[in-house]
């Protein structure tokens, strides 16, 4: 069948089935069906609804256009986590040395920083020294010697995902749930862990801004990870407001040690320690979630997951010197205070906004192939629900490429929005889901 | 702005501005707007509605990318005429001869053959030596010389539109009626006529099926025409079975020359006095398009149109002897009749279903780089409504290229559907429109 035929069954709103798919694929790699013809199913795939059938087909064709991580070598349960991404999120930068430190095997394959959120890769590529770039089989040898490893994604780990990605970027054709979810689960099945914690985030700083279509992504996910045999469980939570204090590559490692020495963020943690007790549980380290947060919470206390971020840094060559002394890091080369235009109560903090302003200072890209300057970023001196005086600093902004800061003053006050009326202080997750249900965040009631 | 960004406001069903189209395209024809970010704006544009002002801003764009043919130095009204496609449909090649030999200039732009319809160029090539690559000079100076000529369009004649309907084609996206509208009328407009005449079909066998969508079409494109000052009428014509009896190049080259030559087809004579009448009317050598009807029956019937025809074979280098006896040309290679299988009257032939099977046979083409078989095709012995005894012939087809043609027969039989009611004779042209109105064909009312 002419590929254009297959785009308008889609077109027209008919279920393609799985030679469809196969075909249409198998001639993208072959070169045979051309960009702009995936450009065009693509675009109607976002006007069609596609069926569970064809999210399981898309899924297994990616999954089969690479290679396989086989972390079977390796003893223990493997458990995975996801994030959706964020304004701040460095969840993971603190999960792999509390989960190793608990005793489970933590293997991340992380990302690049994309739109207004980080990536995990940017924030570690910030440590002087630190390699993201492993082999399968360097993954596989670090994994059982020290029980952790923090890597990017290799070429050949679904390379049709990573093809047809590239696309999507560029055509305006991301949110489309079953190609969301093909794209995330197939390269974590393709990763090779026993167990998946997703990080479903919603609010105006997520690329989910509903919470209903938060949801419905989530189950998404845990169906199609049941389907391959990978236990899928998740959170979805609160991304209205940055995450923790800092926004940033280095400034996010330097929250990050802070949190593992006993300066704790609130909120990053009440995130970090739900996902680390549903990892720890699905790890057979804990009995239940409860317990799982109980051990996470014990070995940030006793300062094992510091001893371990600091082996994690010294096994992939980063300089642990930083680590445990971040003062001595280098300073970006332009700092700026925003101070408060009056007195009051900080109403909302715009994880969006500032999200795209770091970008701008050059913590992120705007063009895959732009390098990020690992010293910009912005801190937050306030969160939402903080009593503020007039001139008091809201948040610093950080640069080493942009020196002239203040023009970007404005544009950071613009993120804030002050009020007088007490706002009441929320949790930062919101629900449990598996593959059959979503329900209220509950540790007791989690993954039992 | 980022070309995804426009595509993504157009995708969420935001109306674009002229300055959005103009970066966009401007983009595309200089190189930093890819073919996937077009396609993808092209499947948005598919799902998400436009205005008439975008359609509008579109159609300038189309028409500024390339030069326009100046007729001014040709004295008279120059008429043009454009067909939205069909199975069997050789108006033009009569028109031309007519309106030239009522005295109407006809300079007449032309295509290809396109999915299971004709194209005249392809037609008047299967006339040993026609030349149809005419530059724009030679254009206007036969135009001048003997008040016709029929040509292909060059390349530098909306270049645009040339590029972006080679995306379109195979990317199941020529089904967008602003789109439709900006490449026939930019064509139109940068082709030089004083007025236009559209045949918008509608039916089986035309890429309109429905009524509605011919009328929305027509509507628009009469629209369009007024507002770049070229005047438009048209009519909406029946394309649920061939126009007469032949389909394929030189078959239907053959039929013109017997309606010219006084052995008229009813149905296609029908619908080409209705088209002469309004251009005749419009080109102001009639005070009405039933006065136009009767000067175009008058110059066929006087053998007028027919002389006019050898004229323009022979100016653009034709072998007028296979025109003058079209016995002399080469048969094709093989030839089969296809025989009723039972006795009644025939209550309707596809046009889709023959416009494909003329294709196979080698009238057409798959790809556009195919060549055309000028022998092959079908030949109609009876239409809807016709008595047929069992084993009379239906039809006959045709081919140079396939020399075994029983297998030909059995798809041929299921165009034809076979009854016994007698059925109505309705009809060919079934409405008139132009910018403000369609009503129900009647030449007395027409164009007034």
């Amino acid at each position: 069948m002419l590929p254009q035929e297959i785009i308008r069954r889609k077109r027209d709103g008919e279920e393609l089935n799985r030679e469809d798919y196969e075909s249409f694929f198998g001639g993208f790699l072959e070169g045979s069906v051309t960009d702009e013809q995936m450009t065009a199913l693509l675009m109607a795939s976002y006007f069609s609804p596609m069926s569970m059938d064809e999210t399981l087909a898309v899924t297994e064709i990616f999954l089969r256009s690479g290679s396989r991580i086989d972390l079977s070598p390796v003893a223990g349960v493997k458990v995975d986590k996801h994030s959706t991404g964020g304004v701040g999120d460095k969840t993971s930068l603190l999960l792999v040395p509390i989960l190793a430190a608990a005793g489970v095997r933590a293997p991340m394959i992380s990302g690049r920083a994309l739109g207004h959120t980080g990536g995990t890769l940017d924030k570690l590529e910030s440590i002087p020294g630190f390699g993201v770039n492993l082999s399968p089989s360097a993954v596989v040898r670090q994994l059982g010697d020290i029980g952790m490893v923090m890597a990017g994604q290799s070429a050949d780990l679904v390379p049709l995902d990573r093809r047809i990605y590239a696309l999507r970027d560029v055509t305006a054709t991301v949110e489309i749930l079953p190609y969301i979810a093909a794209s995330i689960m197939s390269k974590k099945v393709a990763g090779g862990a026993d167990a998946l914690v997703l990080d479903i985030k919603t609010g105006r700083g997520a690329f989910m801004r509903e919470r209903a279509q938060a949801e419905e992504l989530a189950l998404l996910l845990a169906a199609v990870g049941r389907h391959f045999d990978l236990p899928t469980v998740g959170v979805i939570t609160d991304m209205n407001e940055p995450l923790g204090y800092a926004i940033g590559n280095w400034l996010e490692v330097v929250e990050v040690t802070d949190c593992l020495q006993g300066r704790e963020t609130p909120d990053l943690m009440e995130v970090t320690y739900g996902l680390a007790g549903l990892m720890i549980h699905l790890g057979r380290k804990a009995q239940s979630v409860t317990e799982g947060i109980a051990v996470a919470r014990d070995v940030v206390r006793r300062g094992l997951a510091f001893e371990k971020l600091l082996e994690l840094v010294r096994a992939q060559g980063g300089d642990t010197a930083v680590i445990e002394e971040t003062m001595r890091y280098r300073n970006a080369d332009a700092a700026i205070e925003v101070p408060a235009p009056r007195s009051g109560v900080l109403q909302s903090v715009n994880a969006r906004a500032l999200g795209l302003l770091a970008v701008e200072l050059g913590a992120g890209r705007r063009q895959s192939t732009d390098t990020v300057d690992p010293t910009a970023g912005i801190v937050l001196a306030k969160k939402s629900g903080d009593s503020v005086e007039e001139d008091e600093p809201l948040c610093r902004l950080y640069s080493s490429r942009e020196h002239d800061l203040v023009h970007f003053r404005e544009r950071a006050l613009r993120a804030f929005t002050m009020g007088d009326g007490e706002i009441p202080r929320t949790g930062k997750i919101f629900s449990y889901f598996d593959a059959d249900t979503i329900v209220p965040w509950s540790a007791e009631h989690s993954a039992s």
